[in-house]
């Protein structure tokens, strides 16, 4: 093989590392927590911006942008998010930067402080709320229903690619209503079109679900959820949409005169997404052999590679490759034709392989008399021989196939790993070997964090979809009465 | 009117601002120098995205990610580089805020101050030749062809929306090749790339040229520019490409292997537009009653405006319009109906005419009597009866003629400004009124330092298009011999 993928059972976090690292997504920048996205990974987030800015725009939204900096000042106006966001930021404070009088490169100019510091962005609420204070007077200017495609940073100890870097790309919709019904709806709407991108586009199964008090966005009266569930049984928060409740229009003082002429406090939602879903799409696909990519995010769908013993059998095998290539570029798909000269096909099928390209086609001397071609699927690993005649057809069909058992393969595993527990001594055996327990709990604060003491486990969500269980029964923690099974379980 | 726009004749500079912020494309943010683009503006911007990121795509490059942030050290490696650019910025010092132990908001940890500051990109050569430095050992890495969109700082003491910002987006694409002789091809691909753009997208006449030594990128060995005029007989620099040499790749010590098996370093380019195209657009199309937008970048490239007495004929003209938008969109094109009931038709007008529709559909009482509307274009003010059959092929063909009318006017206004001079007292007198003048030069620094000391012009290129002008003569300032004429404009 032309790259060594270390064992996901082995190690899995070296696994992860060696995918991301070796099939060219992402490396570290010589700028501590920062990542460099290659152009392979920034290709797969590329079609995750288009396919999520196209349902964003079907659902009513506009794109705007709002500034990198944010006053320091506008931290503190809203308690709760001063706690959660300003602490671990990149802080400005100095506007140049002069010749070192020592002759030694260049050194911050101390006669260019700035009178407030500036704060890199680590979520723009405070901004864009103080923004939207110019933008609302009437019930004639909502909602705004706004979001934003931007960079953020939040100073992280401990980094890794893509799941946790102190700079990262992500969206942030940030809307204003003027009743909270309607804002309630939107972050249901919202989670909803997160919940349909990480199934569809994603493969990626997850369930829908309130956070817990203690797990909300810094600010926020309900953060809504996705959560998937990785190989190594742990949890993945996918995206969150939080119903702001007035708390920024409070602290933002935005009012707006209702239908009757009074003056009532705008109602909020923010909702995002970011380059983690990179992490969660490696983690819950992948394999030994390298990246899994479900079709409608392969920035290659089908690689052509062709085995040849002279130059002239290369070329008639190429020419028949690229009239299968335009057929399948006309009915949409992306195409690539290894016809690199200098590398053995064994090293090529590895190194698609490696990168997660869905469907391989190889063709030889034989194939070309037979007028046959070797289709393989990354999925299953599985060959067949087809007539060249209609291939692409088939081969059509056959990524809507791949596209879905990527997904019932992801479901299949996810739901053998989530169970019921109504035993704390089971529970704390259980959790340990991942994957999701859903458990009775008395709804405090309390309970909550003891067990997360003990066991690291947290509440990942109190379901709102299929997962959701009414029923009456008793804490496994505390014993006391619980009116319903949430989903516990140790998380990234 | 809805909203009073300042004349151009009058006051050109408040004309400017009151079609950015009139036309709701932007508004100054409360940190200074920065400002928020307001969705119709940044809808403007995405399609300035879409065109020219499918262009780049079309000539082989690829996108990626680079930290936001650079070592300040990195700076210094590049010594004109260093002198262009690392001195206003925008510096991280601190990665920590804390509660003011005096209990007033949030203050700078001063335990978390780092080891090596960092500067928010004003560009991003430096991180990026860091970082080409591990992808690159044999020629078969080259050549590198990678974009990224991105925002970036730097700190202006006076700023205008779009014009100069501290913060602004641009797409910046760094190549990295074999020979001198590539790097100086991709450098000419690209601005003629630009150019095509400016012609065919944003109907923007420029002309294509090297900047003199001076005026060049801080590190280049040559830059191409496309130069434009604004309304006000104003040069505004559209977009660039330089040519780096070997500089970055001696700086970050970035060498290849040649197929002779010799070490040699990297050639470089870099290239960019940004927000900044923003402005151009404005100030070369818009007249006195707003923004006019050639519709290959118009957000909405149609309207239609009822003009109704009762509710039922209100109804009866919306569902003929709704008929004739589905029509348009079939074509591709972008149409709002306006609906509102709240506004007068008068007051309609006046608000899709500043913010530049193209085409204006109004629909009355007696029009749909006789199957008719009326269709007004953007560019010309004109209005035309036309029969709702076959409307909607009319305005498909109306939209290709108003987008080449508006780059004829454009053209038709900058070379009418275009002219040539030899006589210095005549341009001290001529550069005060605006154009371009085509005038000798020496050749030297010196001598365009003076001029632009005692004038404010600046040689904006030589040109290498069709201005070019390879002829003896002598300099319009010094009186020595020069090789040709170059363009000389008061510029933004």
């Amino acid at each position: 093989m032309a790259k060594e993928v270390t064992s996901r059972f082995e190690n899995y976090s070296q696994w992860y590392n060696d995918l991301v690292v070796k099939a060219d997504l992402a490396e570290q920048s010589p700028v501590r927590g920062c990542m460099v996205i290659k152009p392979y990974g920034y290709a797969i987030w590329e079609k995750m911006h288009d396919v999520l800015d196209k349902m964003f725009k079907e659902t009513g939204h506009v794109n705007a942008y709002f500034p990198l900096f944010i006053p320091k000042s506008f931290f503190s106006r809203e308690a709760e998010h001063v706690a959660g966001f300003a602490k671990e930021c990149a802080v400005v404070t100095h506007h140049r930067l002069m010749n070192d009088p020592d002759g030694n490169g260049v050194v911050v100019d101390p006669e260019a402080k700035l009178e407030e510091e500036l704060v890199v962005r680590p979520t723009s609420e405070t901004i864009i709320w103080s923004t939207y204070k110019n933008w609302i007077t009437s019930w004639r200017d909502l909602p705004i229903l706004c979001n934003q495609w931007a960079n953020v940073v939040r100073w992280e100890m401990r980094t890794r690619l893509f799941l946790r870097t102190a700079e990262f790309l992500w969206q942030e919709g940030h809307t204003a209503h003027a009743t909270a019904a309607e804002a309630m709806k939107e972050t249901e709407t919202m989670v909803n079109v997160y919940a349909k991108f990480a199934r569809e586009t994603m493969a990626l199964p997850v369930i829908i679900g309130h956070k817990s008090p203690n797990e909300r966005f810094a600010g926020a009266l309900d953060t809504m959820t996705i959560e998937a569930m990785m190989q190594d049984g742990k949890a993945l928060q996918a995206g969150t949409s939080h119903f702001l409740g007035q708390n920024f229009a409070k602290s933002f003082d935005v009012m707006y005169t209702n239908k009757e002429g009074k003056q009532e406090y705008v109602w909020a939602t923010s909702w995002g997404v970011s380059t983690r879903l990179m992490g969660a799409l490696i983690m819950a696909h992948g394999d030994d052999n390298g990246l899994v990519l479900p079709p409608a995010l392969a920035p290659i769908q089908i690689v052509m590679v062709p085995i040849f013993k002279t130059e002239e059998e290369h070329q008639a095998i190429l020419d028949r490759m690229y009239e299968i290539k335009k057929n399948l570029e006309a009915m949409g798909h992306s195409v690539k034709v290894d016809d690199r000269d200098t590398l053995r096909p064994g090293f090529k099928f590895a190194e698609w392989e490696l990168k997660g390209v869905p469907v391989r086609i190889a063709m030889g001397g034989r194939d070309l008399a037979n007028g046959t071609c070797e289709v393989a699927r990354r999925d299953t690993l599985t060959k067949e021989t087809m007539p060249v005649e209609g291939v692409a057809e088939k081969i059509h069909g056959l990524l809507d196939d791949i596209q879905t058992n990527i997904y019932n393969k992801a479901l299949k595993f996810r739901d053998e790993h989530v169970q019921k527990c109504d035993n704390w001594e089971e529970f704390k055996e259980k959790i340990k070997e991942g994957g999701f327990l859903l458990c009775h709990w008395d709804g405090t604060a309390e309970t909550e964090q003891k067990i997360k003491d003990e066991t690291k486990a947290t509440i990942r969500c109190i379901p709102a979809d299929s997962f959701v269980c009414e029923e009456e029964g008793v804490d496994i923690y505390s014993g006391k009465p619980s009116k319903g099974r949430v989903v516990f379980a140790i998380s990234y």
